[in-house]
């Protein structure tokens, strides 16, 4: 079959053939029908320093799809030939501390598709039957795709209740994105993205923002304070990764406020603890995968019933072979979420 | 001035002259705009057995109100002359157990505003500083007036987050209307009012309702399991105060799920706890009143933001002296709320 | 090897040789060493219409154990030969809606140790690895065999922060014991005890009760007010199955406080949802079962650390073959847990 | 009278006669029977870049005490002469955002008791009635004076249930040790507490530590892995303000945990966000104030029930005009809690 292949520990990967994959009792292959490409797949093209400690080539990659069951293993009960599905991309252990106590999405033992487990940019795929996920049939494959990253945004703005609140959102990529959906759709009060990027601000208008602020030519903290009556916002969800923007972040958050915090940073952060979360009494959220399947079940339902509609956010569609023309869209910005048919 | 005034241990009420009210050092007088009539006022117009037990004549009715700050008392600091405000309709004690951990709703010495205070169906009204809640600009004063009982259906959805769940609401009323307006605004996937009353059910379907559903000709049980895969809904309102509508609605929550409770009871209830709550490990939340004020800052955005537009909910509007048209109005069923103007 | 099996449907068991049970590839044989009576498993000796409707003989009862793994099947990998094990009693499907959303003590599909898959009160059991607990060292075997309905107590506690609250226990059975126990050990502050069988209030202040109360003879509900100040109690924690205990219970309970209940009724309970649970703005708590393994590890912690020490209430020890002795106790009432070894 | 008066904008204070505080219709004059020293009260002594900013003299300094009322404003209602009374030191002013939805411990105006009202070293103290607390009857006034700071820790453990949970507190001065006690009165399973102070971890260990690390001479992280079957621990209480503790702290916690952060520091702090936040998926709560009064509640039932006995940490007794052994006594570490009678 033909796949994105990760072969050398340098930038770059490779679209070749290999051989297609063997499974287990319990696994299932699916072919694959369109993947969507993710910030860590860039990251592993790039061959960053994240990439470098975290990857082993050879690898295929790839961690978000929409896909059909082709085969089961014996053991598979739960689906059945052609069920339409995506999957959780974490391969959890099911029993480790976390596991055990349902904290599954920071599994000690998992393993990540797409970096430890051959990935979704491939025309067929193998997986255990416990992370799939059956999609709702309302769901068009091109939003059934992002279901995964769109499931991150979920817990960002859910870790504590958004409706009647005032947010900021910092960083417009796509997760950011889909955040504003998720806190509009949720009643979320005031919604004020900041990103540097004017087409991503765009998009954020169209996704519900009510106000969108270019942090080089704005002042975050002034606008956020005007729109809430010198209160601050009562949530921040940070996106950016960038030490700066977090600081800011804090600034505006109100007493008693919350911040959730998806975004990855470069390198370890300077924060005014004292005056920004303990005189403040903040909370801090880290957030990082999803619920399983907790999560699953509001994607589905906030793409099924349509009360968030992803679309302003799908900028661009390839296909497979063609997939270095998304990854340079993202490393420009130029678009939201690309996704490649296979 | 002029007031609606329960005068007698009789049916009824008198539109009569009485004389302004006087206010003390922390209080505020009061010019009533419109005011709007509850579900209460018509018990005690009827005289119903809990009005008998609980209010005694003579009194000004009505706790549902906008006006404009007229005069203040000298220790008054807060308000100034032409505010224009609402009111949370507890005169709490600020000082027993319950205000003292939190929870000033369910104070023990509370006093209710037109049952044991003079209330707001006359052209004044005198009410101390503390309760008083300073309106939104962008709120017109037909909203103003409803954000008390708004807060009811405000609390009732919101005991548990809402979003991205299937939402029963039993009973049509005004509270229950509001309550699916809510609902919608805070990301619930699928909304099922039952209600006997036509009328009302088409409002529901104006505030977001995906289904409505009379009892009298339709099996309530039948539809909400088939809308939901058969798993049940995740959520119940009750509003209706009708025992056989609460089994109903316990017997549709799927396992793990929660009913929140505003609706009276004419007498004791009779419930299956064994099979219905504690089997299915179900949460039930007595609803009662409004968090001061973190409530009503919920209910203000709601309507500020227009994330919930209650007009279809606002059916009828009088003058104040033709109030019983509103009372026979609500009898009948054949409204949704009645406001009166001043 | 030797069983008790329920039989036939009528009164009664045997204690009988029967074939030593077959496992699958993900199946554990263990070799029991100690099992532990239920009040579930008196009802299904006693042929109660509860046992009537849910149990089918033949079938070997008992849910309770500690045991040794003898023999694993080809696909386990958690336990080893010899490990010291206790299980979870509901064997869950692992897909339905509520084991997707992580409540999977109600399962949907969840088959019942003792009820529908053959029990512990034999010398080998047979369980899918999945519902193994492997037991902490510090565990004693007597204390290991009672985690299972201990758990139950753990959820029913802590339903709710228990620490410096005010309690109210109503029914002293072994899980009402424990509870005390618990409540005790989380910091409750005042925990009051009632239940009519003096024997059990004894074993109640061994294990923390400050105020124990026999119901027939002294004033619930005037103790209690007496003991808060006239607040009333902010927890009550139903054990007793018994609607007039449930029905003081919810008149003591302060407004804002909450009830949990875990104690089976005979029939449909008749409560005042107005007075006792709208007004006061009540939160209810049906429990059942136990979070997995959440709770085990909480249970695990209790009484590996001796915060509880369970050993007051574990009053009686006999030899499996005796078990009737047991089952008459219980009926009688003049134990706490009876434990038998195999 | 007499009183500890900060006089200059230097080092030191002074005991001298200043008149007798006046009070206005809503006050209460009390007779402080017993003031306790805070760190706070150090650093104005020692006129530390933090108090240069924060604090402008004269000003009696203080805000721990237990006292008397003496006499009463007018229009005082809810204590009378001779009530013994501690106080909320927060000022808080009651209508701010804060204020209104249930954060008053955030009040955005409030004037704190010792810096910007004169405080509690002193014979005579004035305080509006609605931060006062009246004490419980069975709490001595050794143990009274200190529920403010007990207060904090209450806050600090609780922020989440501590219950069967494994604890690491970082920093043995008072308000850590209380923490102890009140962990291990709420059911924590394993307490650990690092601090270099040898002194204060032999009262740790009297608080109930179960393992006490001085991590100038031990390994923490290897300690506390090791304690924990290498899980790390579910709770980190922080109150050293020291960055490397917190690192330290955030490296042991197990993923899906939690730190609470009462400690100042000296400066912006540094941490690994990603590794030990995010990816870990850590809450961090910001620790300030006291909710008024539900954390009071907790304090005074700790306290007066017994469940936490603070006796080892009230370790210093001087008069009042010995305020400069207790101050000497803090700087050296040499001491817990220092307590001054008046």
């Amino acid at each position: 079959m033909k796949a994105v292949v990760k072969t050398k520990r340098t930038k770059g990967m490779e679209f070749v053939e290999v051989p297609t994959p063997k499974m287990g009792p319990g696994d299932v292959i699916i072919k694959v029908r369109i993947a969507s490409i993710c910030g860590t797949d860039v990251h592993i093209y790039d061959w960053t320093r994240w990439a470098q400690h975290r990857f082993t080539p050879p690898r295929i990659i790839g961690h978000e799809f929409v896909g059909n069951v082709l085969k089961m293993g014996e053991e598979v009960t739960r689906v059945k030939v052609g069920d339409r599905v995506s999957a959780e991309s974490h391969l959890t252990c099911g029993y480790c501390y976390q596991c055990a106590n349902g904290y599954s999405e920071v599994c000690r033992n998992f393993k990540l598709l797409g970096v430890d487990h051959d990935g979704t940019f491939a025309e067929f795929l193998v997986l255990p039957e416990h992370v799939l996920w059956k999609n709702d049939e309302k769901i068009p494959d091109e939003w059934a795709t992002i279901q995964e990253p769109f499931g991150n945004a979920v817990d960002t703005v859910l870790a504590e209740d958004i409706s009647a609140k005032t947010v900021l959102i910092l960083g417009a990529g796509p997760i950011g994105l889909f955040a504003a959906g998720i806190a509009r759709a949720c009643g979320a009060s005031l919604i004020i993205i900041s990103d540097p990027n004017n087409y991503r601000l765009a998009i954020g208008k169209k996704m519900g923002a009510h106000i969108v602020i270019n942090p080089r030519k704005q002042d975050v903290t002034q606008i956020a304070l005007e729109a809430t009556k010198n209160n601050g916002v009562d949530v921040v969800l940070e996106f950016s990764g960038n030490n700066q923007a977090l600081n800011q972040g804090l600034k505006v958050i109100t007493p008693g406020g919350r911040i959730s915090i998806l975004g990855i940073y470069e390198r370890r952060v300077n924060i005014d603890l004292n005056k920004e979360v303990i005189f403040k009494k903040i909370r801090i959220y880290g957030i990082t995968g999803r619920k399983v399947f907790s999560t699953w079940y509001k994607t589905s339902r906030f793409l099924s019933s349509e009360l968030v509609d992803p679309s302003p956010i799908i900028t661009h569609q390839f296909s497979l072979k063609d997939y270095e023309k998304g990854m340079k869209l993202m490393k420009d910005g130029k678009c939201g979420k690309v996704i490649l048919t296979v």
